[in-house]
């Protein structure tokens, strides 16, 4: 099963997914080193906190790590699935008996921005194993980010685009009033200050250590630039999002 | 409390969610006339499930229908909305006592079309009522949809646009792989059977009724345009999304 936990806040889990953790009997909990060790202690608490009903186990295994020296993203992505399938096809064979369930926890929601669908239907569409498998979603940082902000994605009747940091650092596209950024590392946010643009910016959104920052964007910039850095730099890490809405749309006043 | 309760399945709730229901005093849950009864008592079932330490009231009230003469969505929406917020400023004004705690329960996630936040955000901003408000993320259908298709919702690296039929019948956007369609009544899909894409299909996705079809847009759209009518005869109403993504890359294979 691949189990969607919610982007944050261990509240965020369903009901539907509390139920699927009941049934599990191996969580491979990846581990990514000590950056993201928060992570993985997230996901401890989250099985532990709801499973109830059933005897598991957890196996932990070291997760590959993207090789950064190509300039090919999609390609770097592409090898480091490859890399991964193989360590989730050890898993299954070295740790799963015939009639177990086994579990990987995305954080978030499985469909976006994740390729642990990718991995494990490429594993199932393999023949190498006898694999059933289910998806089960769950909150992702966009959707925590909005509902802290108390705000709408979208303008009454237009489209969003769910994007990342190298792309928006193209430009804003014109066919869109909503831009949702899930991974700037850059701060590209910063190429767009001459557009009239809102944002609605969040990190660790849902957990104790939320940082939220609201406002108009060329007048917020700085202060976001600023609180990022010393927000990685005191956690050693930092995972945030951030919503831009082209300004002056009357209903959104 | 503005609280997301999923899209269809009432296991889609999360934690969070029933803790909320458990502090609400007064449900507020709109009527649509006949053809959304089934959403109506989709949101008393969740209630009746998960509300189990806390007496509440429910107060129905008729919500205005949107005025369809106009040629302006997005006026015609506004127009509604202003309706809507006199009713809901009706409701909290006769229904809510000081320190009471009322709740909208808003099907999907409430920061995708849907305006619940904008009418309950310009209440509170008009400061004719003492209101405090958070917002509580939900399942929305397209990550619902995603999950049972088991499929990502973005291509690795590229973005993703959330649109409408209304938009997506002036073409495929030419600068994203994967589109995601919440409302198209009129089939808007079949002007894109000339573009090599893929189709993920799905009604009343996650409740006993629900639909799925997957496949190459061109030869599945006659299937999908019969089903949906036919389900649309047989149930009143029919609530589906579906998910466009461009043919052809390896990774998806």
């Amino acid at each position: 099963m691949i189990i969607g936990i919610g982007a944050g806040n261990p509240e965020y889990v369903t009901i539907q997914a509390v139920n699927a953790l009941n049934q599990v009997d191996v969580f491979f909990v990846m581990d990514k080193g000590a950056t993201k060790e928060k992570l993985v202690a997230l996901r401890k608490e989250i099985i532990e906190r709801y499973v109830k009903e059933h005897r598991y186990r957890i196996v932990e295994a070291t997760s590959p790590e993207r090789r950064r020296e190509a300039g090919n993203y999609a390609g770097s992505v592409e090898d480091l699935n490859r890399d991964k399938q193989q360590v989730f096809e050890r898993l299954i064979s070295e740790e799963l008996s015939d009639g177990e369930c086994g579990a990987f926890l995305v954080w978030g929601d499985p469909s976006l921005y994740d390729s642990t669908i990718r991995i494990v239907g490429a594993i199932s569409r393999s023949g190498r194993h006898e694999l059933e498998y289910e998806v089960i979603p769950g909150i992702s940082s966009v959707q925590a980010l909005a509902a802290k902000h108390r705000v709408t994605l979208n303008a009454i009747g237009h489209s969003i685009e769910i994007t990342n940091g190298r792309r928006i650092a193209e430009g804003f596209p014109n066919h869109v009033d909503s831009v949702v950024v899930m991974l700037d590392a850059q701060n590209a946010m910063r190429r767009l200050i001459d557009e009239d643009l809102d944002i609605y910016w969040g990190a660790y959104v849902g957990t104790p250590d939320e940082l939220l920052i609201a406002g108009r964007l060329r007048d917020v910039v700085d202060d976001i630039e600023r609180i990022r850095a010393e927000a990685r730099r005191q956690h050693g890490w930092i995972m945030d999002t951030y919503l831009l809405k082209r300004r002056g749309d009357a209903e959104d006043e």
